[in-house]
């Protein structure tokens, strides 16, 4: 099976490390734009070689783990690119705007749009790893619009490195998806930020920090390369959760104002019911 | 040495294992308000007997890990009980309200305020841990007040158990942990809640949270009951680190608004330094 993976990063070298292991007979190319990045996968044993665009005529599975800006700007053309039995994949955090893109392509069959819920605040081929998907779970976009060959094509991928299939479509994966992983990520930022700003002069401080401020902030180390279009492409739901948390933190404010602790403590009890919640999620 | 520690939960649990077998020769008495909790403790080892606060003036060092609301109603007493040469340490979250209410009690040389930064979302006495506080920042104020010989002794303590020592003034610690610590826990706490509100009819949604989110809203599983009075007591620090968070997210807000993505590229960059910052904390 030849693969080729657009953008060998944390993301699509993952794939790779994973696809070369479960698929003993594929062979995995590699194309990015940073050439360091593709020596390095090379050097990483991650690919196999290295490939240009124009090479993806001689794929049977292509596999595009780019910004989503990116792929939005490239999906189409390798569409026009692959032969007609080539599976297509993404691995975007947003799916409408791609999946409306491509919706009258003439290949559009080629393609299933997919969103596997995994990764780490790192990047680059160095952050690959083994089993990142594992037991995560993958989100299918209009999976009907898919050849019936090549749906089963990207489910036994899927399958053999050990994802769960959720299939929803493109309107409702953007907005829940807003609420579950874009919004954590600029509380996070932003809680970097409130930090960073305040304490700049203060370096000593950060040793008061325990491993509570590190969880909270992990995700401040992510790739804005990364977020900046995801945030872009799904703008109208990332502002309604982030009005919605704006407002829950003022309302907290205005309680603590009010010297009104036993809503603080009822608050936060609420909250607790993310124990139940996040069974299962936390690795 | 025979250590009786008030509030067999995670913090207080976790000092009875660890001084258990760094002090051979040490005695652990368990005093908790709540039978069950004490004797769980018990059953688990974690304590050699239970005891009540009376029994205190035959301490050698006591230790007071209950909320801070509970150890200002406490403390006075504890010293008022305590025989002349015995140690007595809190482990609180908030140091300056502790500090003024014992800082004219006849016996001000008997207290070592402390602050060890280490801690889990969970609770009770099943919670305790062996290493909790290893390689973790112990903070201690007004270190000149506490008698020298007693100093020694609860040096020797935190040594034994791992700990980095940091010396700091009441105000300045209430004033900084604000920002690295309890800013983190309402940043959660409201996360949580957020997603609670907005999905609550969709349980299936969860299915799409990964390790990111389940990182961000960890410490919304904190106890309220230890929380609310942490609030209480550093209300003023916190509301300045809470306002100063809501204006930054707010920010982000208008820049998404006004779709400057080059701004919002450059805020994440700027968060990125939590990185190098982060280096030591992360476990």
């Amino acid at each position: 099976m030849k693969v080729y993976i657009i953008g060998i990063g944390l993301i699509g070298g993952s794939f790779a490390i994973d696809i070369k292991s479960a698929f003993k007979e594929s062979e995995i190319f590699g194309i990015d734009q940073n050439n360091s990045h593709l020596q390095q996968a090379l050097e990483l044993g991650i690919i196999d070689h290295k490939a240009i665009l124009e090479d993806i005529n001689k794929a049977e599975v292509v596999i595009i783990t780019i910004p989503v800006n990116s792929t939005l700007t490239i999906l189409p053309r390798v569409l026009d690119l692959v032969p007609d039995d080539c599976l297509v994949i993404d691995a975007g955090s947003t799916k409408q705007k791609l999946c409306a893109k491509v919706n009258d392509h003439k290949k559009r069959r080629n393609y299933l749009a997919a969103h596997p819920i995994a990764g780490t605040e790192f990047s680059g081929p160095k952050a690959a790893i083994a089993n990142l998907y594992r037991n995560k779970t993958n989100i299918i976009c209009e999976v009907e619009k898919t050849a019936f060959k090549l749906q089963e094509k990207g489910l036994e991928i899927f399958s053999k490195l050990g994802m769960r299939i959720r299939y929803m479509d493109p309107a409702s994966h953007d907005k829940h998806i807003a609420y579950v992983s874009h919004l954590s990520h600029i509380s996070s930022f932003m809680l970097g930020k409130t930090v960073i700003e305040k304490e700049k002069n203060e370096k000593d401080i950060f040793d008061m920090a325990g491993s509570g401020f590190a969880s909270t902030v992990r995700l401040a180390k992510s790739s804005p390369a990364m977020w900046t279009p995801i945030f872009e492409h799904n703008k109208e739901n990332v502002l309604e959760t982030l009005k919605e948390y704006i407002s829950n933190l003022s309302w907290f404010q205005k309680l603590l104002e009010e010297d009104d602790f036993e809503k603080v403590y009822a608050e936060m009890e609420a909250a607790n019911r993310i124990k139940s919640i996040l069974n299962g999620i936390d690795r």
